[in-house]
């Protein structure tokens, strides 16, 4: 249960305790059980209180991990991009904290499953709880495997590698994929990026393409509306690929457009609209 | 069918039709049918072509389109952030080309459900031979009605606004939505989004967020890796909120973080505090 | 004199004082008095220490303030927009701390001059000490003076405006400008921008562009290479004009380039180079 | 002389011909000469035309050039960052067409001076040229000489470095600054900028930054203002340092902010420290 104030939001469980202790005062909690989400309620401060049902995202926002978690803006944007949907069938390399397997836990079920490999014992337990506490532990088989040596998938629909060094399964993950099945590699330095690209075009796969997501809040206020102060620089960047046939020797990658290596003629860019 | 190579790739239906002409020349379709996903084929001047399956973001991408479609990064966001997932009902007020219902319909099936909303009768055509294209038809029921006259839907999950003025259906989607249940609207200006945040804190919604998306792509390659020269500068603005009790007057939003009123004391970033 | 270390840097004026107390152990100034910038010291503590000479970047950075400052990505742009070189003359409504006006006059000076209005007196007082300890005094006049009843500057190469309401002085600008005098408004708004941007088209001024600059921070190390996890969001928006001769109506803007108005085939952009 | 209309603006020199033809009719030029900048004329079409006066920012963005040019944006920081300004004496290493030296000439000059070398005969060519046009050829010595076998000049303020290997003259840098004297380097990749920042670490720099400005267009229009669709995603990063004294070994640089290690906690932004 999430509770949210006009400053501040939280998540509590409603346990067997009578009060809930806040900054804002004392909630009863005997009074909220039966009230329906959406509700407001007065703490013993009388600050106002909503009660909001925690979404996929918030247990994610707010899971146990050890690990830099994914974000939103790019979970998103993997599944959007690789086309995830119900009855997807998932490897990932990678476990982490399991917010990734959470997510996409959330969109295969009921008819499609995550497969997840991780070498750490103890990222297999924390990923276990938040996994369990999402309400996604059937629909994600963890196996504690070196996934170097080989992973048991086959016919997956996508494949997502969380590693610092995911050029050492793109063999494997060739095998796990069915034809022109996707992977995604999720990369936070620019040397990852460059290596990985690199390794994916000699290691059949095609369409290798590499982004990045920035995600900017804004403050909507009546005649004062301006992005927020505040940003995050730079989460991690993303490798989208297609698995195709290998060939014999890598297939030549087009340098450069040649209208890219022009020198544009305006800082503002080729084509401008409303320069007056 | 999606076709594949180094420097373009296109979408293409395997029809009746021997032969595929295409700019890098011809592909026989008799030596294509039954080959799997992945596949390298030659055109008859011995150029390199993968054949790759179309995924949800392939369709959406090239859909039929009369309007700004939403794109992938918006798309994927909305998903994660709501917390979208197999199951969600989902009400969409403005169907447009039916670019979002596609992709919604794709993550709550088989047993969810998309209600989308439009007055134009022109787009509903568009929107429906777009979904039958991508095989989502059943899983959205396309209602020629102006929503402002209110809808029918109930309990909703998840309520997504594209239209030009949201502010105008704000009460009607507070009744077609589920207590703490999830709205979002999708827009361009910066006038929409400082009038539908406003609004939304007068109409019973809390939570309310304001996000903007930015895409960049890289060109990884070996020991020249940087961001692509071209980018798109803007696409929308997205406007997140939860449906609450209706309060009798507006609640206090706090105007801005003490924090952030101070002069920021280094370019490079300064005091920050967490939201939650 | 700028002290600076691996992990810090910070501002210290060599004063009678013996010895600078710092949180990294003593530093005995009679040991460097008389030592080149860029040497480097031990401290009691034998810590690594290295004298700078501050610029002007260092005072505006570290000046004393009551208002946000323009930051140097903004004044960069600002005189590399407007050509802002030695012997111009400029025009400053809204002193505030002084730090446009310091960055400016190191520019201009000896030939050129800046002429600063504020109707704030604790702010003249402010700037004028800043301005003082940046060496910079002789070649600004402040004017505690309301602009908007008009200035007596004439044929100025450049106005900046640095008011919460800048279309309350485009014809005083306008009069002090020589013709195609340049303006610049500070605007941290999008309210602002609109208001500001349509006034000028309707007061005399064309060319006008709005841009925001945002900086981002790179973490360069070894294989390990990436943008910083923090970024300031945004600082504010600038608009530029060149002043013209009025004309009796409001010239037609043209509305959207054709181009423009066209929904882009892909999501990153209609140019690509490297999608493999 | 720039002419400027709503839609388009363009540099035209005005000459011997008594008739300038533009694909909006055509100007009679004897009518001009001796008109006011900023003044109004009418084509033979009818079609509105502004006279405005050049800036050194639209002879550079207008340049005749055959390498990528830096831009404005780029310029104006290097100049706010390093606090050039009138009577700096600079170096340049990597001449290209003239651009920065243009610019950074306006700036320092009558007083300081433009020291630029490059190898290239033909770039020197449209170096000088440009210099020319713009009138600043007499504050810019022009070296063709490859500067990795050391420069004559010492004591300079600035290094200015716009090679595609800028590590390879540091020394030759460190000997022509003078005491904590600033050097940038352009680098367009992150291999560069990896490769530059570790050697400047190694070289007897200290404060080395690189930081990276994305400038946006906004379309400020009345109740529908937005950024533009189109943006430049790239043009080049920039890295700055001070000369020290050089050490015997590297210096530790931090290796990650404690804080920075830490995952963060929400989306949207979380702990920040100041770095000054």
């Amino acid at each position: 249960m999430l509770f949210h104030t006009p400053r501040k939001k939280w998540l509590a469980k409603v346990s067997q305790e009578k009060k809930l202790h806040t900054h804002l005062g004392i909630i009863d909690i005997s009074a909220i059980i039966g009230m329906e989400y959406g509700s407001a309620i007065r703490t013993t401060e009388g600050k106002l209180v909503f009660l909001i049902e925690p979404t996929i995202h918030d247990f994610i926002m707010k899971s146990e991990r050890k690990t830099q978690i994914v974000y939103p803006k790019d979970l998103g944007y993997i599944a959007a991009r690789t086309g995830l949907k119900n009855g997807s069938k998932v490897l990932e390399i990678g476990t982490g904290s399991g917010a990734l397997a959470t997510f996409m836990a959330a969109i295969v079920k009921p008819d499609g499953h995550v497969y997840s490999y991780d070498i750490n014992s103890e990222f297999m337990d924390i990923a276990r709880r938040n996994l369990e506490k999402a309400g996604m532990a059937e629909y994600v088989t963890l196996n504690q495997h070196d996934a170097r040596s080989g992973v048991d998938i086959r016919e997956a629909d996508l494949a997502i590698v969380d590693l610092g060094d995911p050029w050492t399964v793109l063999d494997q993950v060739h095998d796990a994929l069915k034809g022109s099945g996707a992977i995604v590699a999720i990369c936070p330095t620019m040397n990852q990026i460059e290596k990985t690209a690199t390794e994916l075009k000699r290691s059949g796969y095609a369409d290798v393409d590499c982004v990045e997501l920035m995600i900017r809040n804004l403050e909507a206020r009546e005649g004062m509306t301006r992005p927020s102060m505040r940003m995050i620089g730079h989460t991690t960047y993303l490798i989208f690929a297609r698995k195709v046939q290998k060939q014999e020797q890598e297939y030549l990658e087009p340098a450069v457009d040649e209208d890219e290596a022009t020198g544009e003629d305006e800082e503002q860019g080729s084509n401008h609209t409303s320069r007056a």
